[in-house]
């Protein structure tokens, strides 16, 4: 690609794109251990839907390939930029248009912070339900394009529940509605669902309006139950998730998770048993929910238990990423399996780690079957390359259960590979032929995802 | 196409091609008003997934348009039969393979009547969430197909929302399966979705494999509430859904429907109110949420209540549609509008109602917006011609408060002249190519849903 080229879209679009390497750096990344394969080209700032739709356009005509990003948090590599390629930052595009509280809606640029959106809401008496691990860093829009999870899918499901409708820009520049405002609505094909979490591949989401609802009445619980043997724990979790008393957050932390985070951050979580489980209850009868998940956990051979009315559980909880990672595990996954197999699935990561000799912590969005396994790895390459074969065998054994490698990140270009571990080969062709049907340039986050 | 190709047909399937036109003529028509154009040439009465990749491999082969049945209760023609088209019908598919109570998964043939499902669930404590009115005659494929709604959406949601995978066969014969048998799973792109409610176009569903929740403990409770102005009923739903107090099953009945359906099938339905609504609780608290729900409808106006634990109530409901066509409404539609809109939404149909000079009943699945509007008509083409402009005029008033043309019956044949009134030409080019790059021939459902 000539200089003119570039100057092409420059001058279409202004200020808004970096072509200084030093510039472009910063968006060539994401959170994931994908490293780039070389520097793109040139960074757009979008700071609208026009910009976007200019930025494919350009792109499609001169065959470049496109990487998107929010707030590039994503942990599967699928925002980091392509050598001599374009990256679109959608991160500037960050107004909430409306908040709609009759209707319990929001309609948001996709750059908007995931808790600011959430801030606002609250402001109405609603709140947001998505909430990745990520919430006060990524964007509605990467949650979005990722269908992300988090602590409370137990309760209102991923992302795609609660996204009502999408704006999109197409790969050749064409600029798409999708959905609605309404409840229900079956009219034609369901390009909201097809686009969430399609990982950048099909198109550039640049607005979405999302569903929100109504904060719960009283102060939420949080409880903890602890076992002396973490398949216990998994037996009370498929207990407790069929049961009347419902959790707006139910996570499990083995033994070798909790010691790490109490030794980054103590905060009185109690070291030494096998596992524990940790949630919320919301609403008016959060206490006796809590109370009623515990009497299932009890039966289930737990050995302590507490309720409290602080955070300081959960807080804890959300530690365990950079906990983890200051004490060298580094390399992790986010397999799923069917909720009445979490106690054969602990086991066998256990019996993994053991085989390989190294150490493997799990955390867990316990009620949705969804697990965190993380190895510890030196921080050479062959050292990554060795957690990496811990991994696939974790993955595998996910799928030896009728599980799935992602239940969250998306597959991106680290799990690429094992995409056809999982899907049929008529599967995968279809959703290329879709992607081809979409974007025949192939322009669009090529090679990853699908 | 020669008998050559049929008999071609017949060896490969068998005794399941039916081919004689008094044998075929009960499967070229579905539930709706749309009408065959014209005979088609044979029947498949599939038998198995093998059974479906064969016919439409034949069918591809010879470029022979294929319709797709379960039970044939579509409200929208999108299972009538194409002139010298072949059918299939999945009808004789009718297997439950298994249930699953510890992961609340059943994996059904896509034949299985919706509310055999449902009963098998039930020995397990268990139950299918969807309830299309159509229930006990429809099938489990068909309401995947059409992703169809129902009484219980208010809580539980349209079907999609209980599909976890299926299993497809393409136009060209080809086997694939989306999905699985987790809770939560981003491994390429959503195709479990964009099948659900694609209305045959992109492939044929053979089997599901889809979600069970537990039956609640307790009895349940019915609720009634009048209101002397529907615009209160409407507002009152929009506070219901915004409480605590959550409703399994919320609907509204305009006086004309209160009448005709009290006098159909005398139940007790208090006659003379502008509208009533009528819905259920359960669960344990189901009394004291029914309470607090009918407080709900006081503030908002209303001027008599009833909590009863039978089921009267909500019979009386099911029985709208015979009794609307009994007395000669027969032109209907399901269009739907954002919540906060449902007052202004009554208000306007009475207003096109009055503007035509004819009768319109309105009976909405109030919790989601949802609204059956039905037209009287006499029995000829005219008549059906004048209340087809009626619907246009409601159609379109729903359109101008932000809603769908269709909120759970799809578009099929009957709305597909609506679809560009919703979608922007753009997203009907994406449906469109879409089709094509998977059933490039164009024999699936063609000219119908998208």
């Amino acid at each position: 690609m000539g200089s003119t080229a570039l100057d092409d879209l420059s001058e279409r679009l202004g200020a808004a794109v970096l072509t200084d390497p030093e510039a472009i750096a910063p968006y060539a990344r994401d959170t994931s251990r994908a490293a780039p394969e070389g520097e793109p080209i040139a960074v757009v700032l979008a700071a609208s839907t026009e910009d976007v739709s200019a930025a494919l356009a350009w792109a499609s005509a001169q065959g470049v390939r496109v990487s998107v990003r929010g707030a590039g948090t994503g942990l599967a590599g699928g925002a980091v930029g392509y050598p001599g390629g374009l990256v679109i930052s959608l991160a500037g595009m960050n107004q909430i248009i409306t908040i709609d509280p009759a209707n319990r809606l929001a309609e948001v640029e996709a750059g908007v912070i995931t808790a600011d959106l959430d801030r606002a809401a609250q402001e109405h008496g609603l709140f947001f339900p998505p909430d990745p691990a990520s919430a006060r860093i990524s964007t509605v829009g990467g949650n979005i394009a990722t269908n992300a999870g988090g602590l409370r899918c137990v309760a209102h499901g991923v992302t795609t529940d609660s996204v009502a409708g999408l704006e999109i820009v197409l790969a050749d520049g064409r600029i798409m509605r999708t959905g609605g405002r309404t409840i229900k609505d079956v009219t034609g094909l369901d390009l909201t669902s097809l686009f969430t979490g399609s990982e950048g591949t099909l198109g550039v989401i640049t607005r979405a309006t999302v569903r929100l609802k109504p904060v719960p009445e009283g102060a939420p619980r949080t409880f903890r139950a602890s076992f002396a043997k973490i398949e216990d724990a998994g037996a009370a979790v498929a207990a407790i998730v069929s049961g009347p008393a419902k959790p707006e957050v139910l996570e499990l932390l083995d033994a070798l998770s909790v010691e790490i985070i109490e030794s980054f951050h103590p905060s009185g979580l109690p070291v030494g048993d096998a596992a524990i489980l940790v949630g919320q209850t919301v609403g008016p009868r959060a206490e006796a929910d809590a109370a009623a998940i515990l009497e299932v956990c009890a039966a289930h051979g737990s050995v302590a238990s507490e309720i409290s009315e602080t955070d300081t559980l959960l807080e804890a909880r959300r530690l365990s990423n950079p906990a983890l990672n200051a004490r060298g595990l580094r390399v992790s996954c986010d397999v799923g399996v069917p909720i009445a197999a979490l106690a054969e699935m602990f086991l066998g990561v256990e019996a993994v780690a053991r085989d390989h000799g190294r150490r493997v912590s799990t955390v867990a969005h316990a009620g949705d079957g969804n697990l965190h396994c993380t190895v510890e790895a030196g921080e050479s390459a062959d050292e990554y390359a060795a957690a990496e074969t811990v991994i696939d065998d974790i993955t595998r054994l996910a799928l030896s259960l009728h599980g799935t490698v992602t239940g969250e990140h998306g597959i991106g270009s680290v799990k690429r590979h094992e995409l056809a571990w999982q899907l049929d080969q008529t599967a995968i062709d279809v959703q290329r032929a879709i992607k081809h049907a979409l974007d025949p340039s192939g322009i669009l986050t090529p090679d990853r995802g699908i």
